[in-house]
């Protein structure tokens, strides 16, 4: 293998030919307006090392990547007690999907569709205020990122609000069902606001690299969260991470991810790196188009498949 | 880490006070009837090295596991335009379950299904007859395994067949969409064989090894199929191995597996070694409810997660 | 055949032993706190003879039997353009079930089903505030019932707007695919103030006797639609007024009719009357089970069925 | 009113601008052959009178419209223990889906989707075998339409048991729940012949005339069924008649029908006509395009409508 600078420079050429393709997100302008042809990669690995290429340092919005982050802080919260309102098993539905929400009685299938993570942010809620939560989650971030510069941004949050019509469905649907412990519009302001959290693939990378190291920031020591809890925050980004795209995901590139309709994908190679990707075209089930291709890049000139 | 006869043994202490617990598959006399107390475990290394207990040596219907086998033998034969006939996303819904199917328009969703699995047969039979197709599956098997002795039970293949009605639906209803070539009974014929191999846990992780070593038998030397299909196969057997319990078998054990409702599981743990647990009682997602408990204990003893 | 009183006496005797039975609507407290004992019937011919029993001069809750004249006054205002927003089929589903809107992408499968009330609401409302669209349908029922007295239960409409999470689901759902012109919020509170409209079983049958005598009130002589329009109400009243009961109630009673959880039901004899019936007790598909029951006997001794 | 045969010369010219409209059936040879252009309307009263137009003396192919005769020969065999085997709701869905079947565990929602008619006819089959039960049916229309030439194309049969795998995977399925008692090719056997008679309009308005008059035949005399069978067998006409355009035809038509692929119509005005109409052309839904615009303008004349 060669460095890691050689692999990132290469998987950037790989796909140079595909920057721009796929097709935007365009329910909110804010998304709408992003130049479809920035791409950005950044690899950190577990002893510090880093590789970056293209836009690698620009913030974008991170969207349902967040549900990763916010799923680890609520299982540090509640526990396992989490797990009785929301499952783990692939949906085999598109992401906001509440056909199977009705079938099977407000719980939804996994943390990692609109509707589990709805219910991730009422249990990170619990018995607090908006706005005390969303800082929870904004500091979370920082400090996973080891950057203070990491934000928010409230015109996405509030575009999101806007036009949210699908997310106040489920929502409703699910304290419906008594599934939700916290006001329905509580609940929807901050899953908007933490869908607007805005990092570069460096600040991601570097956010997602305790799930490389099996719960422990390998760079600052400190200990986010349990072992087999850090391999079973993967075990669903593998499972559920693309909605219904996950298999694909998994087919092709091998490794734990999560993508967001941003055009973000985190992924992780566990106990060597953590991988952020940025490309703003999606294909049909809302990856980004290019940022996969580009992790697919990666995995065949490393070998970091978990496979 | 203790040597692996001791794991082995450890893991057997672990489970031995649930043998005997969930609900044998009925639907059959020949499965019905298999004592519920029965439990095996053999793990063989890419290093040849094996240890086993309890019933390792015993034979047992292998059923949906030869999905696996038939799925590998199937690719080698038609390549990558077996995708245009199933897919690769997990199902969130049972074995069996039809409704798919029909949104889908007779594309089943994933190859361990069975009116995936179905159609990989069909695929496999390609201007053949049955019997020629059975014999090669056969064949397969006994290479694998490196024990001719491996067979295929007659009895378990005609009860399957005398009962087999949803799968007939599920045929009927593929080739409803022009998805099968074949004639429906020589799919099923075929089909009913393939679930009607009996393995022991010894011959079936010999068999599953090449898996583990990216497509090439560690111990013949032999090549099966490309390392990047071998990785391929196994990321399937992760997202779809265990119909609707797929995601909490990755969440709990985090290695690719595949069950079979004789109460039979094949794991990989790549690079390192082939897993075959066995124990007839089933939970109610149709798998192994000791076996899987086993392969947890062995997956923490070992550190074996892929994540 | 008897006198009108003889038979409605006997249909009063018919249930007598029934009174009782069923389960009370109790998702909000002023619908379970109704007596289950209450039983009241009142039928009025096209040419104004009266006959009632029971509790026929009490005001219920009528819920959902509001849909009929909310989609005549719609009707009246928008045309046929309103089938544009919602179709005219039996929708097979309970009455608030979200799948279909799914995969119809917002457009609700007919004006009875909750979801479709929603969109007939929304084009009665069109350039208006609530209250204004509130005062029309609380006059249309007035003139209709020849009563000023009718009125709205402003505390039932508050419990539902402070539990109607469903109906907040399910409008949040339709505005997602750009099926609602109104703001939810006022959507949802005109349907709530209908819905909490309180008639007699007298009042209801006067109300509705415009439907028996094809459009014209036959006692006022006012023309309320077209023949036509009211034939076609009539159709859908019989394929889709009890939800997914319908085809039991056309079944057993042959009328058309309509349900509401407070345990009133509507039915139209074509050119000869309207019967309103009212026992709060609930089967399982949410319609009176006493009132069937009446509705059937008062069929089986007059030959109303129109079949 | 005209006298009859005005009224049907005024229908015949009023559909004759759209004659060849629709889409032919087209999945057998034998229908797809059908010359488009045929139209044929055929009415016969109550009384006797007989008016008609077009090709009402051609045969056709009468498939679902047997539904309605092996409905009421199945009903008059085993009563009503018929109903635990087939519902009575709309299904919602077209005429061949197989999901609520998987939902409601092989009881099929209603007699007149293929499913449920498979049920009818394995009640019919009980304990029998194919040819005499096939015989029994022909029997029935023979004498219900008071003709001997009355006749089942053998051809057409067996082609659709040829590409009848949809039908057999329904059999198949309700099979797989328990909900068939003879052998699944037997019950197909039976199936593929009766929806292959074949019967003109005139015949087959003569064999639907006990349904109008209250289940005695009103020309000879016979009593087939009871009158409140003959309603309900109307009021399932009504709800369920036209897969999932029932509700359509309701609310244009406004008469219990039964449509066919074939292009035909059995239409029944209680106590008045009994109408049978054939267009070979189908609208989306699968019933014949012209046959439902000449009910239309029929009932639209007539004042027919039961609504």
């Amino acid at each position: 293998m060669q460095g890691l600078s050689e692999v990132v420079a290469a998987v950037h050429a790989d796909v140079a030919g595909h920057i721009g393709a796929g097709r935007v997100a365009d329910y909110i302008p804010a998304l709408s307006q992003v130049d479809p042809r920035r791409f950005g990669i950044a690899v950190i690995t577990c002893d510090g090392e880093r590789a970056f290429a293209g836009d690698a340092a620009v913030p974008f919005s991170i969207q349902s990547i967040s549900k990763v982050f916010t799923l680890t802080l609520a299982l540090e919260r509640v526990g396992a007690r989490l797990w009785q309102h929301v499952g783990r098993e692939p949906s085999g539905s598109p992401f906001n999907s509440i056909v199977q929400l009705e079938q099977e009685r407000g719980v939804p299938r996994n943390p990692f569709i609109n509707a589990g993570a709805l219910v991730v942010t009422d249990a990170l809620l619990a018995g607090r205020r908006p706005p005390e939560t969303i800082a929870e989650i904004l500091g979370f971030l920082r400090a996973r990122a080891d950057d203070a510069e990491v934000s928010i941004d409230r015109e996405v949050a509030r575009s999101e609000a806007q036009t949210g019509f699908r997310n106040a469905s489920l929502a409703n649907f699910i304290r419906a069902f008594g599934n939700l412990q916290n006001p329905v519009a509580e609940v929807l302001e901050v899953y908007f606001n933490q869908c607007s959290l805005q990092l570069s693939c460096l600040q991601l990378a570097r956010a997602g690299l305790f799930l490389a190291a099996d719960g422990v920031d390998p760079l600052s020591g400190e200990t986010i969260c349990r072992p087999a809890r850090a391999r079973r925050v993967k075990a669903l980004m593998m499972t559920c991470g693309h909605y219904d795209a996950s298999g694909e995901f998994a087919f092709k590139v091998g490794l734990p991810g999560k993508s967001g309709v941003g055009g973000g994908i985190l992924a992780i190679a566990p106990r060597r790196a953590a991988i952020a990707v940025w490309s703003p075209g999606l294909n049909a089930a809302g990856t980004s188009l290019v940022g996969a291709l580009a992790l697919e890049s990666l995995v065949e000139r490393t070998g970091w498949s978990v496979f």
